[in-house]
């Protein structure tokens, strides 16, 4: 029996997790799990999968929980500290970290130290603090298995080869809601327009970042501290059907890939049963009835976001957390109707070009960063802010 | 540094073997050359080789080589006993059994006795003895590490995984050059037409069963033996564009497969460094610039060879043997315009319907059935003999 803490719970990813749970009771029993703000449905997961520990993101969201009715769990904490308190139980094997954005950071190196097995579906951890993170595993002697569906197939691809007998890591993109559209043609785009997603269905920040192909620039980032590679060994490939989930092509020209149906209780299940394989209720993936797959090289001029993220990845450590920052500020301008889309890329290469690049090896200095960037690219939204 | 013999090696496997020797020769040395008639090349083989052991295919072929000059390696004999003394040289590692036909049969079990790896490139051989190599390989704990370009990107695919874990194996096919057509067009297509692949440069046989789907269906029975997966486990997808090289579905539902250009050399070295990589001086596979990838199902109708080899394999053990032997005959006879493209799955099912299923588990049995095949598929080929 595995036993499994989720960060992010009633999230997308986190509701999955749960019903890769439900598909396996005999071998996985959740044992912790950590809400944000949405005490109701944290209610009825408590009430049915019983953890030990719970946390959510505010006191004021564990009160309306408490309201809800007697909390058969221990409550861990709100916030930052509730995320530990959830993620280093005794009791916990496996962290599945899909909280949204930065804040599970420190739950998830808490969580190394405390020699946890780490489920990653959260980018920003490795984007801001990569270096921090493998260097913990490592010393931990931890496993990081991605559940990002990229990095999921990369890890299946590779199933424990060497990084020396790496060529490339090539990551499939679908291309977004705006695939084909040229910069001028994106110029009006609405954030209404940018949440139909073609292939997945996912929360709205990621969505986003999908659309502008960040999402994919955060996952180069990301690949590249999960398996070792450089910059220069990460491609990344237009694939509109999302069916080859990513690939890895060895020093001998042999190509390896990983093909699937979009459906995140796959990558979920693949962290959770490592090393093994579990069966899965899930279709076949019918590659007939898929009848072709495409893959075109991304539109550099349409899509500046994911030279950018190459751009940071290739200079000093501290320059990722600004992207990574500057983006979240841009997107959530960006979702509000307050700037456009193409202003999204613009706030982040301001923010980037005013900054100057430090050693980030402590977490402090990442928040330092971090902060810094989340003000600057306010500055730079609020210039090119829409007048309505 | 790694001793190879090759049986076969003055022909399509056999001379791109000797080019991934020349790319790797600080790894991998040539002790011992089996080639069938051409003693030209074989001579020119051992000046730049030095193999230790040689043989050929008749004692006429020999007194040939010797014709050529003096001879600088140990002459192993000829025909059968010269490919068993060339694999079995105690200075041999790797056996690669790339001559094509039946004949390869008895030196391969002869390997697998004397503890060698054998790479293979002979469909024939676990066609039409699978149960008697595969069960002499697990005795001396031998590895066969397949060299067919769809078995080696299962083997790849698979990557030590177990056979519980798969759900089933999809070989990819090109299709043939007759792809798309109907039955009836298919009436009057020439020999000359049928070797023209479109992906593959291969031998005359082999190019022919690509042209019927046969080639797929041997593949489906030698996948059967290698993986030690039932014939209901394993599809044929039609893959015009021979990239995705096969690939194999997980009990999740996650798919792994093995994509590369359409170069021999890269199976061979990869069956020759296992379980290592080595760099190959070969280009990336470009998928952009492949653009596409299809996907269809094989049209069983116009193919009927496909769906000839699952009953075989469905059916009594011998059957295979009668698939193999009837096909061999069949393609001769249309290679030779006495017989039409039809003609060759129509004298195979006469062949199958004719004969008696026998258990096969020894060497004798096989060539019995082997022989008494041959026999009827000529009488059958003769009663539609073309009247030119």
């Amino acid at each position: 029996m595995k036993r499994i803490a989720i960060l992010g719970s009633t999230g997308s990813i986190g509701t999955s997790a749960l019903s890769v749970v439900d598909a396996h009771a005999d071998r996985l029993a959740v044992v912790g799990l950590a809400a944000g703000e949405n005490a109701d449905r944290l209610a009825e997961q408590i009430a049915r999968y019983r953890p030990k520990t719970v946390s959510m993101a505010s006191g004021a969201a564990i009160d309306r929980l408490r309201h809800t009715g007697p909390v058969d769990a221990a409550i861990g904490g709100s916030g930052r500290d509730g995320l530990i308190a959830v993620a280093t139980a005794p009791e916990v094997d496996i962290v599945l970290c899909a909280s949204s954005g930065t804040e599970a950071l420190e739950a998830v190196l808490a969580a190394i130290d405390a020699k946890k097995t780490i489920a990653l579906a959260n980018k920003e951890v490795l984007v801001m603090a990569g270096g921090i993170v493998m260097d913990a595993a490592r010393r931990h002697g931890v496993v990081i298995l991605p559940v990002d569906s990229e990095h999921n197939a990369i890890h299946q691809c590779l199933h424990g080869r060497d990084t020396f007998e790496i060529k490339r890591l090539i990551l499939t993109a679908s291309g977004g809601p705006f695939r084909g559209r040229s910069s001028s043609e994106l110029a009006g785009v609405t954030a209404e327009e940018a949440l139909q997603h073609p292939t997945w269905r996912m929360g709205r920040k990621i969505t986003v970042d999908s659309a502008t192909l960040m999402n994919k620039g955060l996952e180069v980032i990301e690949a590249h501290w999960l398996f070792g590679v450089r910059a220069d060994q990460i491609d990344v490939v237009v694939h509109p059907q999302s069916v080859v989930h990513s690939m890895v092509e060895f020093v001998d020209g042999s190509v390896i890939a990983q093909l699937g149906v979009t459906d995140m209780r796959l990558p979920i299940q693949y962290a959770f049963s490592y090393p093994e394989r579990w069966s899965a209720p899930l279709p076949s993936l019918d590659l007939v009835r898929a009848g072709r797959l495409d893959f075109q090289l991304p539109d550099a001029d349409a899509f500046p976001c994911l030279r950018l993220a190459y751009r940071a990845l290739d200079a000093e450590r501290s320059l990722p957390v600004v992207l990574n920052a500057a983006n979240e500020v841009a997107v959530a301008w960006f979702l509000d109707g307050r700037i456009g889309f193409p202003a999204i890329a613009h706030v982040i290469e301001q923010t980037m070009a005013a900054h100057r690049p430090v050693e980030v090896t402590t977490l402090s200095s990442v928040r330092d960063v971090d902060s810094w960037a989340r003000e600057h690219a306010r500055e730079a939204a609020r210039a090119v802010e829409l007048k309505v």
